[in-house]
């Protein structure tokens, strides 16, 4: 679910860039390989170079520090690939020049080198989300397992420790790898599959080796630099005043106090303010009017039923109070919209195979002259020849696809009950997780049992279409496949041990990780918990005006969907989207307004330079993003080592600060 | 004192400015005149119109808002010339275009009436200084004294009320005006004195009215319209976040809370990072340099030797305390520094006027044809004539002035002795105001005597200083010196009614007004009334220690003076100046750093593009002073409306936080 929250994000975003770079490339008569005709392509051995993956691993570290943060703050993920691109293409920058002078350099810096990075790192941070730290792995932790049930239930629950998930993790994320290496001519070649985000890193990385790209590459990174510099600055500065809960810049009440119990506030968050600029603006709108439906109208009404729709002496965090509410109709909403889009995109890749089947041997009748009948198509075959010629140079043999496949399955199925014992009776291939009820009974161990599976298939549908977008990537940027298939493994095992190392500091540094009122709330912790919970308990814990809330949210969220479909893209511009609209429901609306304002910011900076906002806009936002996500990283240390904030930046209305000063003044 | 503050920052400027201005005239081949060559100019009747003075009066309200703030916040006062020149171009430019839209406009806007309104507002503001609302007047009150003196002495005060202050200024502010009429055709055109700030707002003016000046000048009124709406937003914004003591942004520990118990902190003043961007550099590094000596050196120092130095059981604020150290060493460096530079100018005055008076006499025995043997010279002849026919066209008889004088310092001498009964024996015009001693005897009425001749004084002779200087404007914007005159008239009865206004909507509506805890310590009040004070009663009351040290600082003054008139200019660009330093000794070093950040945003500007820093700084700077100033205005109403803050910002350390959050929770 989540990941497909991520996965519309970074669509819509592709899909845009993916038409702006079309129409420029229908502009420029030139092919693409034209201008790297006299540049040796390495081979596929000399492509890993242990440069890259020394830079691999530095990005792989800082990416899994900022992929952790939003994770766990918020579970929105913006596309970090430009980040990773302009990062990358800095740091081997930096280390080719810093050998050229030592006069050690052996060979220049590669575009299919710089495609083995991009993967590399790619792959690594993609474990750090698709790992469930903030979703199905840490909802199994006691911490949200005790929020979610009454007092008195006997608990079952995982804890997080680093043994355990390192080898959950190496266990279940090779498997995906391996599954889809032998697809990769039909899905690349004879289906010319688009995979919008595979495309769009390999443009941005082509564009990075032509002397002008080179040149506005620099530029960027300088800007990048900038903002890192100041996120980073802004981040440690807040820290000095946040000793105790509700200080700080992050507790700001800019629109007073009672909007702030409300969650209207504006949070001095660099991080979402970057997002914001990243997401298009329909995404951030469509946050900030769930924010104000739930938060604005529903829970304030709701709250004024209090001992009528839900027991009125229940604490606040109890789902069986208000909590609830904002939970389960959060989770109605995303799951019609999931199911929806489940639907939608099954449907359309059916009828896209079956259209592109016919395609290829409809191809394979015409004669070879017709093919080639504009100047267009010419300078398009050069690039389809090369690139073909390369991809299909290096092959995978398909006895080792399938052995590995194999092998890995068959460590899985050994090792994976040991780890979890719910799962002892399960295949676990057969799993799906909207099926949880079926699996384990209604106990916790199904709970437990429905995450694990639920982890199980994240990881391999996520690795496997990161190697696809890779293989893509490969292709454009004349890559070996083979150089892509190691790189993603060797990415696939660093943040196999990162990502629970990354986490496992928050972990500890943070000891109130997963509190509603915690700097990391880990919402979807909560809702995937009570998601399983819903798979194998059914709606019977239900209050019933929450379950015909839920009712009509699910509905709710499958028209509006239908309705943005049927519109058409263009004339459903101003329709909010259901599944960033559910974010809200939970948290509040304080990133929504961060978000809005990285909108308005990017707006504005539209209108006064078109051309510089889109040149450098992704730039800034990434540098906001890591700057005070790497600002994680030394506050965690700082938590870790004892050492705390010695201020608090307090905010109290006119009468309670009347009393505190005189308290004090005693 | 405070007068020679601003001058000295004023005339640095200006000084800087003419240079520059002065090297690009060099450069320009054709006179100034020649561009308005084919522009009629006005009768002096007719430079004078209703909407000028409105504008004016406008202006003029607004202005003092501005300048009060500074005089009881701290008491430096920038260059306010560009700001006024900007808004009044740009008012009255609006006020053209919306009547000549409608059909009523009878004539167009002339840099003549330009030159009225600038001189109408300046004078008017002039009066909110030289009224001594931060200084002399305000030392008169009960308040002020109250602080000063032991509980047990028997207190002689003054307080404002708005009926005597207007009688005052009107009374004393009149004589200077008519004083300086007569000499006005040997100072302007004959011994063709600089008049540096006249001379700069002529240029200013001049430049409005040429086409590439009027379109750098909307540039620059937009530039000051948008800062002016983000300074006004800051403050409101501030604002809510104000309710008690040290709550809000002004008290915000940025250093952390150590440092800000010493003063050493960022308040988030627009208004002072705009003064710190008109300022030189040299003057914010010296309040700098001033602050870091006593508040982080001197006051922890002396503060070690409580009760050997001072007595231990004493009030923070008394006198006799560490207080007095802070208030007594900054006055006797003010005064170190104010006498070096008396005798400096003196002596100086005394040469040049020397100088001149043989140059005009040399000069009239040189035949014509040897005057302009150069093309410069000649263009600057075509000014000289120009400029030199229509400032002597409009004469002001003698009589005039004479009577005029004669009649106003009769109604003075009678007037004076019934609002201050203690001047009843004294000869006013015999009064310096650094010899209070032979004055009033040494009670406290001595005190108030000692104030109110200070006052007189410097209200002669600023109005006479402002009006020769906007007799150098007129003669070089061919305004007529009749209209000069009535516009300063006006200007200056203006001033004597909206200043006294003004200052009274501060003192109803922030009672706290004057401690040196408030918003509005009002130092200079203080300063004041301590100088009035040893004058009267001598070193007597002060302890041991602190008249060693006040010698010391004295000398050091004067010293550093002599260095840096040893050095010359260019070579003494790192020594601090003295007076600047003695600022922050009362006060502490917040508004230092504030106008140290506008330094160094003035400098990485001019790093980044020098010739927009130089076309613009001014611009953003007035529009940061001005926003800030102008919010006074609703937030004083506010405060006599009884509307209060709702939240306070608060600061407290860990330990305080957890203290408090114990007494809230319970």
């Amino acid at each position: 679910m989540e990941n497909r929250s991520q996965k519309m994000v970074e669509d819509e975003k592709e899909e845009r860039k993916e038409k702006v770079k079309k129409e420029e490339e229908e502009e420029e008569e030139l092919s693409v390989e034209r201008i790297f005709e006299n540049k040796e392509v390495p081979s596929w051995r000399k492509q890993l170079t242990l440069r890259a993956f020394t830079v691999s691993f530095v990005l792989s570290v800082m990416f899994c520090f900022i992929v952790m943060k939003l994770n766990l703050t918020t579970g929105i993920i913006p596309s970090l690939n430009v980040s990773a691109g302009l990062l990358g293409f800095f740091f081997v920058k930096t280390w080719t020049k810093v050998i050229a002078n030592s006069g050690l350099l052996r060979h220049p810096f590669t575009r299919q080198e710089n495609t083995v990075i991009q993967t590399c790192v790619v792959a690594s941070s993609g474990i750090a989300f698709s790992g469930g730290f903030g979703s199905y792995l840490f909802g199994m932790s006691e911490r949200v397992a005790q929020q979610s049930e009454h007092s008195k239930d006997v608990l079952e629950y995982k804890n997080p420790t680093l043994g355990w998930m390192i080898g959950f993790l190496f266990v279940v994320s090779f498997l995906g790898l391996f599954s889809v290496v032998p697809l990769r001519k039909i899905m690349i070649i004879d289906f010319k599959l688009t995979y919008p985000s595979g495309t769009a890193t390999a443009h941005l990385i082509n564009s990075f080796h032509t002397p002008e790209g080179a040149k506005l590459a620099k530029k960027q990174v300088r800007q990048l630099g900038k903002f890192f510099s100041f996120s980073f600055l802004w981040g440690f500065f807040q820290w000095f005043f946040t000793a105790g809960e509700d200080c700080g810049f992050s507790n700001f009440p800019t629109f007073g106090l009672k909007a702030y119990e409300y969650k209207f506030f504006f949070d001095f968050s660099a991080t979402y303010v970057g997002v914001g600029m990243i997401c298009p603006h329909i995404i951030n709108v469509s946050v900030l009017v769930g924010g104000i439906i739930s938060w604005g109208i529903m829970w304030p009404l709701i709250e004024n039923r209090k001992g009528n729709w839900y027991p009125a002496d229940i604490s606040p965090n109890s789902l069986q109070g208000l909590q609830g509410y904002k939970v389960f109709i959060g989770i109605a909403m995303i799951l019609g919209d999931g199911l929806y889009n489940f639907f939608k995109v099954l449907s359309r890749t059916v009828a896209g195979l079956f259209v592109k089947f016919h395609e290829r041997n409809a191809n394979m009748q015409i004669p070879v002259t017709e093919q080639n009948s504009s100047s267009s198509n010419k300078s398009q075959n050069y690039d389809d020849q090369q690139r073909t010629q390369l991809f299909l140079k290096d092959q995978i043999p398909t006895w080792f696809a399938i052995g590995g496949y194999v092998a890995i399955a068959a460590i899985s199925t050994a090792t994976l009950p040991h780890i979890f014992h719910q799962l002892k009776c399960i295949n676990i291939r057969k799993t799906r997780h909207f099926h949880y009820r079926s699996m384990g009974g209604s106990s916790n161990g199904g709970i437990l049992a429905g995450l694990a599976a639920c982890g199980v298939m994240m990881n391999i549908v996520s690795t496997a279409s990161d190697l696809m977008q890779d293989f893509k990537t490969g292709y454009l940027t004349l890559a070996s496949p083979r150089s892509m298939f190691v790189s993603q493994v060797m990415g696939t095992a660093m943040g196999c041990v990162i990502s629970p190392c990354v986490f496992w500091i928050f972990y500890k540094a943070f000891p109130d990780l997963g509190f509603p009122t915690s700097e990391y709330p880990a919402p979807f912790a909560t809702v995937y918990y009570n998601m399983a919970k819903l798979g194998v308990e059914g709606f019977s814990a239900l209050p019933d005006n929450c379950l015909k809330l839920c009712y009509g949210f699910f509905a709710a969220a499958i028209l509006i969907n239908l309705i943005r479909d049927c519109l058409g893209k263009k004339r459903s511009w101003f329709i909010p989207l259901p599944m960033a609209m559910a974010i809200p429901f939970y948290l509040g609306s304080y990133f929504a307004i961060d978000m809005c304002v990285g909108s308005l910011i990017l707006y504005i900076w539209q209108k006064i330079n078109k051309a510089k906002a889109d040149a450098f806009g992704p730039a800034v936002a990434s540098g906001l993003i890591c700057g005070d996500g790497i600002w994680t990283l030394p506050s965690s240390v700082l938590a870790l080592a004892g050492v705390k904030p010695p201020i608090c930046m307090k905010f109290v209305s006119r009468a309670t600060n009347s009393r505190v000063d005189k308290f004090l003044g005693s």
